[in-house]
């Protein structure tokens, strides 16, 4: 399946996508939130789906939210790309890097990216995230794929200045407002081509910027599930964001950020893509 | 107002003090969560109780949980003390230091701190934490106070290897389930004594190990919420903890850590106290 929600932001629906077609399920989903992904939601609309339960079809030009309602947390690897690793000079991880994304930073994939008061390094970081299906604390990797719900595009939006120069962690600037676009859609396993073998792209005004593959990472998927969950429990509905090859405007010589009307398109094979234009932050 | 939540983890219901006696106005109030906040909660649970509604009584052995329902986030200030940052070997901060703890590592005033799997550096950290009260993002400095729902008392517990020893953020070492014990209650502002001017105490096994006051804070609290509200907009009941004083284990020479059998416990003016006993993690 492919799950999106739809409608204006804080009011989403849930839907899916059924031969490039959207659907509206509202009425027997309440969200894609935790107490769906807990309570084994995704086989019951499957099954649903399967008995031929009439759908009303919503329009294509319906605005897209991010596919999951809040999660508790968004958790993001860092650096989990070798040739990302080189360009932003830092060294290759001996084991993954975490930090987390305040949630309020969730936005639909074409939403527009608002660069915060103050920023002049805002940046781009197409990546494979994984949404959690069920309870995950001190999970063995063998475990892993029981406990994965789906797949999602997402660009890890990150303001350079506020990370490395603002003293601190990360954390300042990777959980600004809009800096969490997710979808369109989330994929169920079953609906995605190997994991280790995805296409991520990225493209600022039509240049490409990403070009790289999930082949290359560090650690894989399921081995970074296992990890985090050795520090802290992940519940259903949580979002892991897996990290993002070489390509951000940070690696370039010279440094190139985002700048207002600048339009960011990105994507990875199986999940779709994303377009965002860039606005300055006015009240 | 003195909010609590009583029952079992999980399925606390919402409750106040009134006289060091414990109500519940589960009647009135579905939860002390972002919609209660938001909605002005506050206020009109304050009229029913001023209107003398009939309230029953919760017995005084009856477990807390967290006197908040789980936020949107938790966000930590680091080394906002100068003796806490001189112990640690820290410089003192220019600018505040930013952290997300998970909210998976919420917990009653009085569970059991579990040491997580592997752990050799479990401490402990006495913090003054602030409830937001409304939607807040770059909020000015002079308009905080009307954002502030209450004041809570919350042990940043802190697992130091895994802050320091594993790669990364301090994210690690922060979000372990159990790791951020929180009440006895939330005071609303007026409950309180001058938010500036509190002592902040925490003993193991009965050995003062943090004697700390508010006022020796290198950023106060309104610069605080200000400050954190220029990167991620804060939502109502969200938590932002205010930082630690001087005494942790990791701070002492030799240094000493938490082992199954201590108890913790700590306390700050007008909020209360706490009492843990560390528990080794078993399935």
């Amino acid at each position: 399946m492919k799950l999106i929600r739809f409608g204006e932001p804080g009011q989403e629906k849930p839907g899916i996508i059924i031969n490039n077609k959207r659907f509206d399920v509202s009425a027997f989903v309440n969200d894609y939130n935790e107490t769906f992904f807990a309570g084994d939601g995704l086989s019951r609309l499957n099954t649903l789906i399967d008995d031929g339960v009439s759908l009303s079809e919503v329009s294509a030009s319906t605005r897209l939210g991010p596919p999951m309602a809040r999660p508790s947390k968004i958790v993001c690897i860092g650096l989990n790309y070798r040739d990302h690793a080189i360009e932003v000079g830092a060294p290759i991880p001996s084991e993954p890097v975490i930090f987390i994304k305040s949630t309020t930073a969730l936005s639909g994939p074409n939403d527009n990216i608002i660069i915060p008061k103050g920023s002049v390094k805002t940046d781009w970081e197409a990546e494979l995230a994984v949404v959690i299906g069920r309870r995950t604390g001190y999970a063995d990797e063998a475990n892993v794929p029981a406990h994965i719900a789906g797949y999602v595009l997402h660009n890890d939006v990150s303001e350079r200045a506020f990370m490395f120069e603002r003293n601190g962690t990360w954390d300042k600037g990777k959980g600004c407002d809009t800096f969490a676009p997710m979808g369109p859609f989330i994929a169920t396993p079953d609906e995605m081509p190997p994991i280790n073998n995805l296409n991520v792209w990225l493209k600022v005004n039509g240049k490409q910027m990403q070009n790289g593959n999930t082949r290359d990472m560090i650690f894989g998927v399921n081995y970074l599930i296992s990890y985090i969950s050795q520090f802290m429990t992940l519940l259903p509905g949580d979002v892991v964001s897996t990290g993002t090859p070489a390509g951000v405007g940070f690696g370039l010589r010279p440094q190139v950020f985002l700048q207002p009307g600048d339009v960011v398109e990105l994507g990875i094979d199986g999940l779709g893509s994303q377009r965002q234009v860039v606005k300055a932050y006015s009240r």
